[in-house]
């Protein structure tokens, strides 16, 4: 730290991103990213920008924004475009919360929404998860603050219901709740279906997951005109050429090819729901997952102990050192190929742990 | 603005982008940027990202930030690099602007600095120009806050001598200097000479001017190793994946073909003292600009009927709508036949004003 960092930061522990060594020495299961690259439109389009990148970008993101609202059947003016979803929290924490309103969220959950509190200085609370890692919505009713929930949620990979998301909704009509739906194609129901009848719902959305975009950097926000137009404003104060004109023109593509990430996200699931009941028959507990990872325990050893053991042999996967989350590893869901050496590699270490 | 906006913002003004017409019916000489596209090198090394966006983009930018450094002759933990210069600016307000160091620019700069100050709600005082547009650097001694000086200045064209910016890093030992180089290749001097000897400077540089990027997004701040830290501290709490692939690789690609970009500055600026020296002749105050634009005023017209009837003509200029600007326009510098085309609307305009 220097002698010119300011006061209000002295106590702020920064967000620590999952490892991302640069070599490719490792299986790589630890920051959710998809095993496939984008569709072949991608390139094209992003090729067709590179003798352009002399002029800014649209700051107004026209022909993005015209595609997402087409694909999720609402206006250009219901949405916001990010630098990854990440940005698109920022903003969203900023505008929304505060003294008048503040942030509630989950115990265990994405990291980064405590961090994000603290270097925007917002007032917050954690709302334990049940013991089953479960939300209860009751909760969360008539706070009136801002509320964040990440569905299905990281890293225990549990879908909370459209009913249980209405009730939030219903119950903090002065209230904001942002539900961060960064891994929601792979098998959960969008709120985005609830737009049209409640003015306090921002959905938020990445194309870092289910279309294989992490690198790209692109994230959204989808909410009424007056949540949005605030964004917008926060945006303009800040970057308003936050999103290059490569990912734009890539995101655009990658909207005109969906089924090719629909149909990513199907065999994601199946490979998830195959390597699930394996870890099962072998004495693992796993949560029934949503998402395009899987939250776990094995019955041998602590998860930092798993975590150690696989990045040993090679096998990089995520474990949070916290009470109720030391357990279990999070293991992101690769290809075939790659889960089976995951399962193997698994039994390996169990088997020499028996020794 | 909604209901839910926080009351933190509600006197915000956003900054104005400069126009971004989709169409290319325009000859835009309006926001900076080069008439020239990226170097050969930076497509090829964006194709070879294409494949691999489904993973995150290096967090702590290695590739890149080690290009930088040898080129700059600082370390890797020198650089910290940033979604465009603009995120390198806010970060660094935040980081070391507040209650205990206000900041400190000109009344005629670059029109996000109080936006910055306003959003992050940091106290700033504006100290105006003097009469010819320069810099008084008596003027910032011994504040010992923030200082943010653009040099060359925008949208004035105007430099200081780095004899000027070390005067004001002696005369605030315990304030931080950031000198904001966004145009410097186009013939002013770098205050990076000056990093070894002082810990309270901050250099930003950008890619979107000299280096053809502006659709790229890249930014970067070379400084002592402690206020590196300080913005890797916030960058780590804001958008650790602030950069993607593709923006990644170009930059490195761009720096290795830099003979390109130096070859085009020096052409550039021989266009703007011939550009210069014509509207000179026709009776129009011409400020001396280091920069890839010029700040002039016609005998004929205001700033604002000027940029109005160039705009009628197909040609977009910036005007500036305030007390000490209104008599000018920004005029970016394009290439020869860019710039004929401009002179002669410019002779057509005056014209027909005189018939």
């Amino acid at each position: 730290m220097s002698r010119f960092f300011s006061s209000r930061y002295a106590a702020l522990t920064p967000y620590t991103p999952g490892e991302q060594p640069q070599d490719q020495d490792y299986l790589k299961l630890n920051t959710n990213e998809s095993p496939f690259p984008p569709s072949p439109g991608v390139a094209a389009a992003v090729a067709a920008q590179c003798g352009k990148l002399q002029l800014y970008s649209d700051p107004q993101c026209t022909g993005l924004r015209r595609a997402l609202a087409e694909h999720y059947g609402v206006k250009p003016a219901n949405i916001m475009v990010g630098n990854g979803s990440d940005e698109v929290l920022d903003l969203a924490f900023c505008a929304f919360a505060g003294e008048e309103r503040p942030l509630y969220f989950a115990d265990v959950t994405y990291g980064f929404y405590p961090v994000f509190a603290a270097k925007n200085r917002l007032p917050f609370e954690v709302i334990p998860l049940k013991e089953d890692f479960t939300i209860d919505p009751a909760d969360y009713f008539g706070k009136n603050g801002v509320t964040v929930i990440a569905n299905p949620n990281a890293p225990t990979g549990l879908a909370l219901g459209l009913d249980a998301i209405e009730a939030i909704l219903k119950a903090n009509p002065d209230g904001v709740l942002i539900v961060d739906e960064a891994y929601v194609d792979f098998g959960a129901e969008s709120a985005a279906a609830l737009l049209d009848r409640y003015d306090n719902l921002l959905v938020v959305r990445t194309f870092s997951k289910s279309r294989s975009m992490a690198g790209a950097r692109l994230g959204f926000a989808i909410g009424c005109e007056a949540l949005i137009a605030d964004l917008e404003t926060l945006r303009y104060s800040t970057n308003p050429y936050n999103v290059n004109r490569m990912t734009l023109a890539a995101g655009e593509a990658a909207l005109a090819e969906d089924d090719y990430y629909m149909d990513n996200c199907r065999r994601i699931a199946a490979i998830r729901q195959d390597v699930a009941g394996q870890l099962e028959a072998m004495g693992w507990r796993v949560l029934p997952s949503k998402t395009n990872f899987l939250f776990a325990a094995s019955p041998a050893m602590g998860g930092k102990a798993m975590y150690q053991a696989l990045r040993q042999k090679g096998v990089l996967v995520r474990h949070f050192d916290a009470p109720r989350t030391r357990d279990f590893i999070r293991i992101t869901i690769g290809d075939e190929a790659q889960m089976e050496r995951f399962v193997n590699t698994v039994k390996e270490i169990e088997k020499e742990a028996a020794q």
